[in-house]
């Protein structure tokens, strides 16, 4: 195919993001793009004109790439506003394309980049500039709509069933233990806190379901009377009725004082104060999109799978759109689904997974989240610690 | 050997104390013991007569063991008085030993269950009951003294140096970022705060170090108006001048309110206020030890290696000693050492390792600890999650 093919990385990494570059990569490739570029930092690279040159990109260099977590191309936060209301700024980029004899737009992120992705899209039929846009879905969250699943989101729930296997036998050494909050990413949508399910923790507390604290409490020190000990996964996200996050009440003390922690810290110390129990709150935080030596297989093939879709959907002349993981027969499947549905709504996990008014998981849950969790892709390791791609070796173009 | 071998876990976990179970299990099989059993809750199990009869372990089972992160047959804190002042406990111990004719007795733990074993030696001497008492060390602190390393830290510095290796990654991915502090494990001694050292991070602050916060956060911007980012590696144990935790004077305002969350935490939040910019605290916390996904194949077979020559150790007639491991020619050399000596030290990282003014590691110490990192031992997965020994196949034996 003629003319250039722009990949793009936007918004928070995950364990696969680079995975479904090299999938964008290695397909435009094979299909005879006359030069594949990258843009540093996202859309904002492109307004600066800050880009990779990656068309010669070797395989080795592309498996490594594929191993490695982390935006390599690097990422941003930048919100574009509406075209038909300024127009400047897509002006700006229909030149840089232009410049570049861009034709093909592949943007990889979660819900704001499909929003960006839209507006490009949007902006260029009405400019009558020819180039497909295509989204590639990436969140750990798994709250982008219209898809199965998202990359990254099998990656992260392995990471948290695994940290969560092994917190639940460390927890348990002692005859005595204590009440143990693990605080897990995911913002509005419990599908990360949900996966942890898989070691089986008293409570699993999910942001779909408003936060009762006074049900909280009496249910873990429930536990932890008969038990000797309590193990809760807890969204960050969680909300009480009214719609306050749990860790933004704790952020605050009534002398307006700044407390620190998140959900989990606070809670654990209400517990302490309240019933004179030892807790501990933990924080799984960034680790868990950043664990590249926990890739999930099944979600490093996905990943790359909707990389390679994203050029095949330009090739049949789509725009507009983004790649989709559907589900068939126990396997994903790519698809895709116009990007102007997509726009800053939120996939939540559905309350039948829902348990014990609130409190807990269904094990059916299991045979959502395990095959996406499926399968190891060890990195390879150098005394001791994973190789990972290293991006300085990337030559930008210029300006 | 004619007599029962016992066997008890103590203190923290590690990600390998099991592979020193059944390192003593094997060796004990083969020496032909004609009991083995494990207390349960460490010498707490012995005081109840908690004991597990593991004479007949499989070779599977001790494999599996091995895999598996978290002390398998619990563990505990208990204190022994000073067999000279109160020697009523020691009697009971007496009592139970002579009961299932214990000739060998491997405590495995830090320093306060060294401590514990020298009181037991050394009340069996005086009281004249033939018994060998060897120490088995293990701790993720790497504070033990007379041994070069301590089973458990090689795979908790393969978790530190592996996830900053991947936060170094994500937290570079906007043009502009934040500094993060990661508050890592190890108490008093910096050893895997020294771990970082493989990732980079632009500052590493070690408790052998007085923590000077002015100068920290100089270096700190310094670091960020330079480059946009900062990364930096903390120890949990880091003190002022005075003496006093960062995390401690963190935990309470001058309005006597508690404050959550340790000095990562603390110290994020102060540079957010101080200087307007964007910080993440992340405690690496619990996960450090209990990472069996991550163990080292290095520290797994020391941590073996050290359980077998304990009962080696025994059958030679040696008692009130700890196993240790010697550094000869590259490679770990069991050894042994008298555990009077080792009561109470503490040891710390020398302070030749520390450089700029105390706010970063040399690369020289990459020699000490990349050896005990080298080397993957991953467990077997199923369905995505790392498999490990389910202590409920063990059976207890009658009170």
């Amino acid at each position: 195919m003629k003319g250039t093919l722009l990949f793009a990385q936007s918004g928070g990494p995950t364990a696969v993001i680079n995975a479904s570059a090299a999938g964008v990569i290695r397909r435009a490739q094979q299909c005879g793009f006359s030069k594949i570029l990258c843009a540093r930092y996202g859309i904002d690279g492109i307004l600066k004109k800050q880009l990779y040159d990656v068309t010669h990109m070797t395989e080795s260099q592309l498996r490594l790439l594929a191993d490695t977590p982390a935006s390599a191309f690097g990422s941003c936060r930048l919100k574009l506003p509406d075209p038909d209301v300024n127009s400047e700024i897509y002006l700006w980029i229909k030149e840089v394309f232009r410049q570049y004899d861009v034709r093909c737009f592949v943007y990889n992120g979660g819900n704001d980049s499909m929003d960006t992705c839209n507006k490009v899209a949007r902006y260029f039929k009405k400019s009558r500039y020819d180039c497909a846009v295509i989204g590639v879905p990436k969140t750990v969250d798994n709250d982008l709509v219209g898809t199965h699943h998202c990359p990254g989101y099998g990656s992260a729930a392995k990471f948290v069933a695994t940290c969560m296997t092994e917190i639940a036998l460390d927890t348990a050494v002692y005859e005595k233990g204590r009440v143990t909050i693990c605080e897990i990413m995911g913002r509005d949508a419990g599908w990360l806190t949900a996966a942890s399910v898989v070691a089986k923790p008293d409570l699993i507390c999910l942001p779909e379901v408003p936060f009762d604290v006074r049900a909280f409490y009496d249910k873990a020190m429930d536990v932890y009377d008969a038990k000797g000990r309590c193990l809760i996964a807890l969204s960050e996200g969680i909300r009480d009725k009214a719609g306050r996050y749990v860790g933004e009440a704790g952020q605050k003390d009534s002398f307006n004082h700044t407390q620190l922690g998140g959900a989990a810290a606070f809670l654990a110390d209400c517990i302490t104060q309240k019933f004179g129990v030892k807790t501990r709150a933990i924080e799984f935080s960034l680790p868990t999109r950043a664990a590249g030596h926990l890739q999930s297989l099944a979600d490093r093939r996905d990943a790359e799978a909707c990389g390679r879709h994203a050029v095949e959907l330009a090739l049949q002349g789509k725009t507009d759109v983004m790649v989709t993981l559907e589900w068939q027969d126990g396997k994903s499947v790519c698809g895709s689904f116009d990007l102007h549905h997509i726009a800053n709504e939120v996939k939540r996990v559905p309350l039948q997974y829902v348990t014990e008014k609130g409190s807990n998981v269904s094990e059916t849950f299991l045979d959502y989240v395990l095959p996406l969790m499926e399968g190891e892709s060890h990195p390879r390791y150098q005394r001791g610690v994973p190789v990972y791609f290293d991006s300085s070796v990337l030559k930008t173009i210029g300006r």
